[in-house]
């Protein structure tokens, strides 16, 4: 069912472009979805794009503009006019107009909203710009059917055929008071089932749902999610009715929110894509690793100031990257577990129970490790006894210490307000390098005592 | 706005549990939202949980228990009868319905199922038990607002309303022939602003969106997402209208396909969280776990090959953590970026331009970590300059390789039908400190010529 867009249908758009074939494109483009020909956009030349956008319709080509990778959309943005931008904004959703005009220039911004016709659309765009992009005022739109508490069923159903050929879903109806105070909401159900003479007093439910302006975006996608709701009404400080949020900008601040998430877990501190710049991948990329390198100085040091060991005992040396390994890993594991939970909100129990917990796991896995290793170093790589002692302890060792490290690190930091998705990946896995070496030399010191 | 569940609140309801004060706990409980319910039984002891399942009304609990943690309904379902659980489900849509049922035995599934008393709940669940869980049959209720395209508007609102009070939630209308084909839908905007007296095969929309029973979880979730969806009819192999799948549905969908991406970058196998046993936590974990050993045994092998090198260069062995831990940071950079690319499906461009940038990036941060090093080097470690260049070409060659690894592995996997996300976390980390070590000592033996 979904649209495949080929090469050959690419290169066929292309021909006609170049043939300056506008029937025939139009024709083509007709039963094509508004995100597939967003799609074909990022794939051909700035000038056959900027060819497609001013041929078809602005009711079209607005939520194509709105679809858009913003690095295509800030270029597409610079071959248009400010009225040909103005237009386009008419066209879509406060919300979606806001985020687009928001990436334009302060002046570029008022050049745009004096062309926009509908005043009242105009000033709804400048209202959302004022928000936090990730609040719920950053997030909601202005479009939404709202009746009066006072009127009847008769009343409401004319207003509400006005107020729904502006909003593209009808997820809610809400009510207020003569103050615009939001006081409930009418189900399209009760819509469809309802007497049309009741008046909405009697038949409206007086418990809502609703986020303030300022709530935090990952807030209000947990409350969503949590009370199954595909809209939200947002009120402003004094209860005022001033916008919706919708399922779908829920599911965008979920991905990216989850996205972020894991390119921190993997040492990339901005949002990048495999085909942004050299530039900006190394500005994502670097930092970390200049982290990575300073904890690699920290092991060499303390390598080095064990060098006296290396006459007697040089397997020791051998198995220095085994051990920074298994603390990494062990480490990034806990801390990973960790962080889903504190996600979720789904941590119970105190920490001292935590504590013994992790330690027992810890244990059991250390124990099977080391008696892997043990087997395996004494029969292949033929070590003696009791350097395969000192790394079994020390792996033991070094296991607890660095699941103790991943599960606290996180914990602590979230208790402080600090994001605790910092404390994965490079950061996790240099600070248990270097406390596993730590460790493990330590104990070798005792046992075999250089 | 949410409801906070404090522990005062909980020792309340506990309370009023031991004091069989039912009247009090439904007042209680009256205003309180179920899925705030299912977060207060996950934290009371397993006979007060029951005490209030079977105290609420079954239109409450069956939403409560839908809700539940999967290890806690399996619990809760254990004190109840077929019969209880049966009435549980009839309050539930079939696929809620159809997705606890399935965590039955065989033999209670049955039971169960003979307890439900409306004949089509039943054998609408038990079609859905057919389908795998990870296919959009899996996902969909049969739950639909359906209309025939030869009715007029006039008969179509009097069939919906009977059939939208089974449908909690009325998203689209969908049009079907007279073999429940699909055929096209109608919106319930339209059905606001069109008067009663058109006929439907005039008035409907003829291009909908469906997905097919067996298509893939993760296929309907990225459809609905890029159309914008919030709800998709399922049709079967021959086109019949067969269920539909809500958006928040995906939401789940997405979030566990993100949830499952983290904990394989991170090195757990299954999906396991913070509070689970500790022999669930480590089938997750000493996998990848005994993977890293091995790797870091390689890792003892190569070094121990190199012996006879310690006895002039003896600052190499300390350098090797350091190698080995930026081989391991690079490949999980690298393989993170092609992976959330592969998963949007926004990698473009041929190997050989992606070749040629990975090694341009690589070498432009190689020389910036190259030059710290052999600055930090130089200056404070105090190491000779032969040594310190052999680290530094060993740093920039493997730094290339690594990247090239990260991008390349998960690229290979995904055109071999493999998932790329098993070559995330301890995969790559392992494979590319054996690699860095590799290289760095053959570097190191070209240069100084032991």
């Amino acid at each position: 069912m979904p649209f495949e867009i080929t090469n050959e249908y690419i290169q066929q758009i292309q021909q006609l472009i170049a043939e300056d074939n506008e029937d025939a494109l139009l024709t083509l483009l007709e039963e094509v979805h508004y995100a597939d020909i967003a799609e074909i956009i990022e794939e051909i030349e700035y000038s056959e794009a900027i060819y497609i956008i001013k041929l078809l319709e602005s009711d079209v080509t607005s939520e194509i503009i709105a679809e858009l990778d913003e690095d295509t959309r800030e270029n597409i943005l610079k071959g248009l006019s400010s009225k040909e931008i103005a237009e386009e904004l008419s066209e879509l959703d406060t919300d979606d107009a806001a985020d687009i005009i928001s990436e334009l220039s302060d002046k570029q911004i008022k050049e745009v909203i004096s062309h926009i016709e509908d005043e009242e659309h105009a000033k709804d765009i400048i209202e959302l710009l004022r928000y936090d992009e990730d609040t719920a005022g950053g997030l909601m739109a202005k479009e939404l059917v709202k009746v009066n508490e006072n009127w009847n069923v008769l009343t409401c159903v004319k207003e509400m055929r006005a107020q729904a050929e502006e909003v593209s879903r009808v997820h809610s109806i809400y009510v207020v008071d003569d103050n615009n105070i939001l006081k409930g909401r009418l189900s399209l159900k009760d819509l469809l089932t309802t007497s049309t003479k009741t008046a909405i007093k009697d038949v409206f439910i007086k418990k809502v749902d609703s986020v303030t302006v300022n709530d935090d975006a990952e807030d209000v996608a947990k409350i969503m999610q949590k009370y199954d709701l595909e809209a939200i009404p947002v009120v402003d400080e004094l209860g005022r009715l001033v916008g919706r949020i919708t399922i779908d900008d829920i599911v965008d601040v979920i991905k990216e929110e989850a996205e972020k998430d894991y390119q921190m877990a993997a040492g990339i501190s901005q949002d990048v894509e495999a085909d942004d710049t050299i530039w900006e991948l190394t500005k994502a990329r670097l930092p970390w690793l200049i982290l990575a390198l300073f904890g690699g100085f920290v092991s060499v040091s303390i390598l080095g100031g064990f060098a006296t060991a290396m006459i007697k005992y040089k397997e020791l040396f051998f198995f220095t990257p085994l051990i920074a390994a298994m603390a990494g890993n062990v480490g990034v594991q806990s801390s990973a577990i960790i962080l889903q939970g504190l996600a979720n909100d789904s941590l119970k129990g105190s920490w001292w129970k935590r504590l013994i917990k992790e330690v027992s796991l810890s244990l059991l896995n250390g124990f099977v490790l080391a008696a892997l290793l043990m087997s395996a170093g004494m029969f292949f790589l033929g070590f003696d006894i009791k350097v395969g002692l000192t790394v079994a302890i020390s792996l033991v060792s070094v296991i607890i210490i660095a699941s103790i490290i991943g599960t606290f690190v996180p914990i602590i930091l979230d208790k402080r307000g600090i994001d605790p998705a910092l404390a994965t990946g490079p950061f996790i896995t240099t600070s248990n390098d270097i406390c596993g070496i730590l460790i493990y030399f330590w104990i070798a010191k005792l046992i075999l005592g250089f």
